[in-house]
């Protein structure tokens, strides 16, 4: 258990995990006003889109334009999400600082949502991964490994499959390795065992934990990761990006939720609360009519912490 | 921090927390079958109302039957809330086994919900024990002492107020205490270090966790609790119980996320899930129109647990 005082980073990933399961498709005028006003809040890492085909997801077609202004913003790590190696080589000609390629630790969710399998995939991100130091850019390269905790269509994950491909991809040579939940399948107790044997295998490369509120306990997972030694999480504001096998259900970790979160216990995050939930008010007018999520806008901060705010 | 695999009490606390909030009357025939349907869920400690006058709390005016209903089914602890000596000999008559004193550790809120400082409370659950003592009661005296991690009207409240009115309430002879975030302002970190230091005070006798889910981090501090030790928590199906002050916010923990938690863990609650969620749309229905809470409902159980549901 690591209780100190590090400061955590919130990446915001809204625009991408959010945006990409609303039909609605947010004009690029809308994106700009969102990096510019969530940088100003003081968030630093923001993954602006991905790089797939404009067909398979509209509501990302203006990635490379969100990545050029994201640029100009001093400080600001911009990060984007990449399929395979087409996307990678779009996100090493747009300049990202960053491409975060998704592999699946359930091979039934891998074959379904990539068509190939786990294996196949590593393989694809070592050729990224050439591809890169051939380029001689300095782009890191981070996987998201999900479906670690469970998946919705093959069930139980082995912690021995999850740790077997962390070793594959460290081996492969990628910079950074996150564990993800994107189905709301994992609890506190099963994120810090799980993390735990992940950090002795992967050490200070393990650098992000992914999680969805779908089952209510999104924020308990957060700190339990916490405790374990995380100290970088996605969020989305408004906590967007929801399950479309589960109406209704939560998407996301809200940003201002894991801020408030994070505020409250004293530890810096970098963030301007008030100024995330004038953004969130904004965003939540643009999306008039998708499913919310998020908890704290509603109430606000308590009054012990209005001074420090 | 302790991870043994103890079972926990979920205190169904939504017939009396809950149904305060709420400004309709629930017939009395849809409590008792409400108070059956979570014996026969499982549940085996219900708070089935409150012992105070009528006219100010006309929801809860049939407290004495419901006890008396509840006091058939074996097995069941049945308790009931009291704000003052006159409401404590209701208890002590009405034959219900334990009975609970709230106690706020803001002098502030004190003052204005119960119209007594902290210490004329203390006083006051002397006069009780004593009244339970000379009539040879074996009825359970327990406090909860709300705003134990700040308080809306007052802001922060001390660690060393806290310690000091548990160590009042426990000399008095009290047989159990809580402790209760009825704000919604604790965080996981701040759950941990309070119940620690209130541990070492009081021993076993601290036993029991309320919190309320109005920022976010209900589930994260029942975690946080049970991390620390706490083997029994409160809770309202549907997780009713709002905040009048903020409209929308979400009430206490919900019964049936605080159930799934700790299913998930491998922790025994003795809860039929399936039977509680079937009792949440029962009591969804009958307060059709009102805020209702809890994440659980929607998704329904991972794929992971259902063949051990």
């Amino acid at each position: 258990m690591n209780q100190n005082t590090d400061s955590v980073t919130i990446r915001e990933v809204g625009l991408r995990d959010g945006l990409q399961s609303i039909a609605r498709i947010l004009p690029t005028e809308r994106k700009l006003e969102w990096i510019r006003d969530a940088y100003a809040a003081g968030q630093r890492e923001i993954e602006v889109g991905s790089f797939v085909p404009a067909r398979t997801l509209p509501q990302l077609a203006d990635t490379a334009e969100l990545v050029a202004y994201a640029k100009t913003l001093p400080g600001l790590t911009v990060s984007v999400l990449v399929p395979n190696l087409k996307g990678a080589e779009r996100a090493l000609e747009s300049g990202a600082h960053a491409l975060l390629v998704p592999l699946s630790a359930s091979h039934a969710h891998s074959l379904a949502n990539l068509r190939k399998a786990p294996d196949d995939v590593v393989q694809e991100i070592a050729r990224i991964r050439d591809r890169r130091d051939a380029a001689g850019s300095a782009c890191r390269i981070e996987v998201g490994m999900s479906t670690a905790f469970g998946c919705t269509i093959q069930g139980r994950v082995e912690v021995s499959e999850v740790l077997r491909l962390l070793r594959a991809v460290l081996d492969v040579g990628v910079d950074q390795v996150g564990l993800a939940d994107t189905v709301g399948y994992a609890d506190p107790l099963m994120v810090s065992r799980l993390f735990e044997q992940c950090f002795s295998v992967a050490g200070a490369r393990l650098a992000c934990g992914h999680f969805h509120d779908t089952r209510g306990l999104g924020l308990a997972n957060v700190y339990a990761a916490w405790q374990a030694g995380v100290r970088r999480f996605d969020a989305c504001l408004a906590g967007i990006g929801g399950c479309p096998h589960a109406p209704g259900a939560s998407g996301n970790v809200s940003s201002e939720d894991v801020a408030y979160l994070f505020a409250s216990m004293g530890v810096a995050t970098g963030v301007d609360f008030d100024a995330l939930i004038g953004l969130r008010a904004k965003v939540a007018h643009w999306l008039d009519g998708e499913a919310l999520h998020g908890t704290i806008w509603r109430a606000g901060l308590p009054k012990t912490m209005l001074a420090v705010a």
